[in-house]
């Protein structure tokens, strides 16, 4: 797959298989004959089904768990729109293939592959507000690369992603989609100050009206406001959906990314699962927005993927129950 | 350890060692270094320095996690208390012991160990309507059993339980201990309806009526009101606190075991952390009142210790993190 114009891009977003109900309605069934009060399972008996609605079998496997990371830089950093400099983006993927990041020790505590994508990290995008963050075709080659990255022998994949100034790009998105002011949508970051969250507001509210004209569609707002790592994951969130593989969201930044599917089609989501809510103040209004319900709520804002990462040991477990328990029947218990 | 009297009892809730400060300062010195922007990991900070400080070590370890299942009978089910007969408790017990039940997958799972310890449950408690649940001695075996389960070679303890008709016991230390009408701690338990919601609330009451004079005694209203699972989830709660072991609480009955020594020691639970929030009705209230804030919220009302179970998973994701990742100097990485 390779996309050639934010139209034909467009097409793919309205053309999405739906899920597999009769393996979903299986697995809703086995559920209420397993050894357990009907629901008492809650949001894991909830993610079974899912697993088995998206999978296309009644019962789900994790065998084979993709993390995948993207890493791009931010012309807006100029802005001074984060606490850490710029170059600190091209250190972390250093630091993922040494092995030293927190999405490394997840991915192996979780037992998923973990593949980081750099995506001209050396190259930041352009600074907007002052110009286009990419051209069509910048951006159309960084949803291909996102869309390249998953392949259909996976059972789950799983979102992250790494780019200094990035929560700065992400609340411009979501200002951008869903409306509101810059201020309800940006946080703290990696943790800048107050002045900080001031130029942050200020950058978006710039880029806004320089590419007032643009803002009419979803996929030219990603293009001219977001970042590369976030068209990629667009491009795998799709690609998850065209091949029937789940998807798990991590943070603010992830969640930013995929919007505009939703905002193209509301129904491009319905594969998609947030693994947590980020401590990142906008995130849980997108998540709102989105219709979407986090797993985890454990105050996490590093990204990487590592909110989702820890949420894939949820849907083990979840798998697991699902699998593995005995029938009342089998059993021999006695039924209400 | 054998407990003979209440009032030895009482002691030794009382005589409690506290946390190692400086592993956990050490352990929180450590989180600082490490290759993210400080707190970025939220609770998994603050997981990797409660393992530190109740370990004893800056760099907690769980190679040895043990879940400890404890199930009783109850003889306030004579009052129409729950959704399933009575001999489900025993019947469950020999599912734990096939492999079959929830708790079984999920300790799978989380590469923990699994022990079941069935408590008489041939021979209900008495009906404390009528009765006290037990008698001091009674009460005193099974706390030692529960103490006696505890060994000093485990990196952390989870706790769980089995025993049809004991969300209306706990709910009926938790009117107890904390005051309140029943009818704000009873919930659907098994998924009783209205009508058995009412007779859950009727049944203490009844047994708060009935015992008035000993209700002044935290440990009296355990053995009065309580059941032989949760007076053992007391004493292992204890023990873990006695030799330096974490603990997981699981839901609304395990927290309600433990109520008690907050009750008589407020300091007694700071080695609890609570795994998840149960959809039981009172779970949330009784986990604010004992000002413990769970990690997990999955709408899970199963028992068994389910919910604590898929919490260890968040507890490695923690360690992994904490022993696991560069910092900032090892990575090269440039700081704020």
């Amino acid at each position: 797959m390779s996309f050639k114009s934010l139209d034909e891009l467009r097409f793919e977003i309205v053309s999405l298989p739906s899920g597999n109900e009769e393996a979903a309605h299986a697995a809703a069934q086995r559920q209420d004959t397993l050894t357990k009060p009907q629901g008492s399972l809650g949001r894991l008996e909830e993610l079974a089904i899912w697993l088995a609605r998206w999978q296309g079998r009644p019962l789900p496997k994790l065998d084979r768990i993709k993390i995948v990371v993207f890493a791009g830089s931010h012309g807006v950093t100029a802005q001074g729109v984060s606490a850490f400099p710029a170059e600190v983006t091209a250190q972390m993927v250093g630091n993922f293939a040494a092995g030293g990041a927190a999405i490394n020790q997840l991915a192996r505590t979780v037992g998923a592959q973990l593949e980081v994508i750099p995506l001209q990290v050396e190259t930041p995008t352009g600074d907007f507000t002052r110009t286009v963050a990419m051209s069509d075709a910048e951006f159309l080659h960084a949803v291909t690369q996102g869309y390249s990255a998953v392949t259909n022998d996976l059972d789950l994949i799983s979102l992250g992603e790494m780019g200094i100034g990035n929560t700065t790009t992400a609340a411009a998105l979501a200002t951008a989609l869903f409306g509101g002011s810059a201020t309800q949508w940006v946080g703290r970051g990696t943790g800048v100050d107050d002045a900080g969250l001031m130029r942050k507001a200020v950058a978006i509210e710039n880029g806004l009206a320089r590419h007032g004209d643009a803002l009419s569609d979803p996929l030219r707002i990603a293009a001219a406001l977001g970042g590369r790592e976030l068209a990629a994951m667009l491009g795998a969130a799709l690609a998850a959906r065209k091949l029937g593989i789940p998807l798990l969201l991590d943070g603010f930044v992830t969640t930013a990314a995929v919007a505009p599917l939703f905002k193209v089609n509301p129904d491009s989501l319905a594969h998609a699962m947030p693994g947590h809510v980020s401590a990142e103040a906008g995130h849980r209004r997108l998540l709102d927005t989105l219709g979407l319900n986090p797993l985890l709520d454990l105050g996490m804002r590093l990204g990487e993927g590592s909110g989702a990462a820890v949420a894939i040991n949820v849907l083990r477990s979840a798998v697991a129950c699902h699998n593995g328990m005995a029938s009342f029947a089998e059993a021999g218990i006695s039924e209400k």
